[in-house]
């Protein structure tokens, strides 16, 4: 058992691999296969065919930029959606703030909680806590669905564009999220490596361009996903992720945090060249 | 040899893999090994004892930040060194700049450069300037026996700490280092990654928290090294990087240049919280 590695191809040419310590669990959806192994260095790690979702030594940098950016730009962030985000971790992040009245997570695949909230003990809370709902859902049919202009945020809290996540990095989606939004809703997505995925997010930029006022993107690192340079798409109707950002929002809590910070929300929508060249058109300064 | 792959296991638990298109060449030094591959992603890559040094893809994120941000700091940078950087792709963005006078790289493995050279066209225009001297002996031993005060930047562009390079993450190594720095100089040495190397990382802040006037640390994202959240450290003896950061400096190149920014250079200072926390006494704002 020492010996085992789980070697992550998920890109053609480039691999991550992670010695494995202790297998956790092998389970099988009708979705995807969900593995969680134990990694001397990473601790528990889930997969989800075969990807690195999320670790328990860097799933904080994904959650808190995923979550904390939209929220303290929003003087009034009180209904969140999450589409996906089934770990628990991005539902954490969003109910620290305690001006977060509800969270709906809509979430295609009951055995990622089950999961998750057998596994990783940092999420329990979320789960306890009376203000989320989950919905074990199509999050597509969902949004299509809802009554419009009901949620302050939208996060979709996505998988790698493949299989049953496919449809979320499409513009009709995009289109139906932005419907359920009030109308001074912001969206962020999950939008991908920008040093592997480059045409995806410009795809994304393409489609957010079409439909929102606004359009920012913004970046941070993740060790287990590859290419390092990882991205979020953000829609807006009105508010502005710096002139807009409330510095006071996440005091009670901000030293719970590991990676958000004042200047970290400032300085992740300052891009490298060739991503900001790449996006010109799409997004607002 | 269209299967063959090279897996990087320089931590203990974690791997990165490369598939091969094409083995360039293997070559030994009595300093180390080296090794130049082709992959279809990256293009070529170096490895140096099987790390991954460089590539093609990649390295300008590397090359960009460890050199632009001390120089446009610097109102007169004129005198460079280069310890170690035998690709000579730190060489070439130093000598993008017209202001620099001379740039002196003291590499103690002449096999670096030979194979950068015939394999890494891009650098090429930095070994044919006039402007650059190269040594092929140990930096420490030449700092060691240099005059004080005889440049303006100190860049120590090192692979990781074993081997051969391992004395250029001690004390005494920094301290010749401020030596031949002139009074006004600054210093920029390659940190390692904050996610995997923090002891180390926390180690060589101490170090230089001892020597130098003010000391900062600013991040950039490497895909071919392994953690994502990569460092510099640096040492300045009057300059700040923001406050006596020059924005028109780099105007005349900036165009080429493929990750750093006015933006950049700023954001780069802007640490996630873990990073910051553990080196709070070891900085300044």
């Amino acid at each position: 058992m020492e010996k085992t590695w789980v070697i992550e191809n998920q890109k053609d040419d480039y691999s991550q691999g992670y010695r494995v310590s202790n297998t956790v669990t092998t389970k099988k959806s009708e979705y995807q296969e969900l593995n969680i192994i134990e990694n001397p260095t990473f601790g528990k790690i889930m997969f989800l065919d075969g990807n690195a979702m999320l670790s328990e030594k860097d799933e904080f940098i994904y959650h808190e930029m995923i979550s904390h950016v939209p929220i303290n730009m929003h003087p009034n962030p009180k209904n969140i959606l999450i589409i996906g985000g089934g770990d628990g971790g991005t539902a954490l992040e969003c109910l620290r703030h305690r001006e977060v009245e509800s969270v709906d997570m809509i979430e295609i695949d009951k055995l990622v909680c089950d999961e998750s909230r057998k596994h990783f003990p940092k999420f329990m809370s979320a789960f306890e806590d009376k203000r989320l709902n989950i919905r074990y859902e199509d999050g597509i049919a969902f949004v299509k669905n809802a009554p419009e202009k009901i949620y302050d945020i939208v996060i979709v809290d996505s998988t790698d564009p493949f299989g049953s996540a496919e449809g979320l990095f499409r513009k009709e989606f995009y289109a139906d999220v932005y419907r359920v939004l009030k109308d001074d809703g912001i969206t962020v997505v999950q939008a991908e490596s920008a040093f592997f995925d480059m045409p995806l997010l410009k795809n994304i930029g393409g489609s957010f361009r079409q439909i929102y006022p606004k359009c920012f993107a913004y970046q941070y690192h993740m060790v287990v996903y590859p290419g390092a340079l990882w991205m979020f798409f953000m829609g807006s109707k009105r508010y502005h992720p710096i002139n807009d950002f409330e510095i006071n929002r996440f005091e009670s809590f901000k030293n719970e945090l590991k990676y958000y910070t004042e200047d970290i929300h400032k300085a992740a929508f300052a891009l490298p060249k060739f991503v900001k060249d790449s996006l010109i058109e799409l997004i607002d300064n």
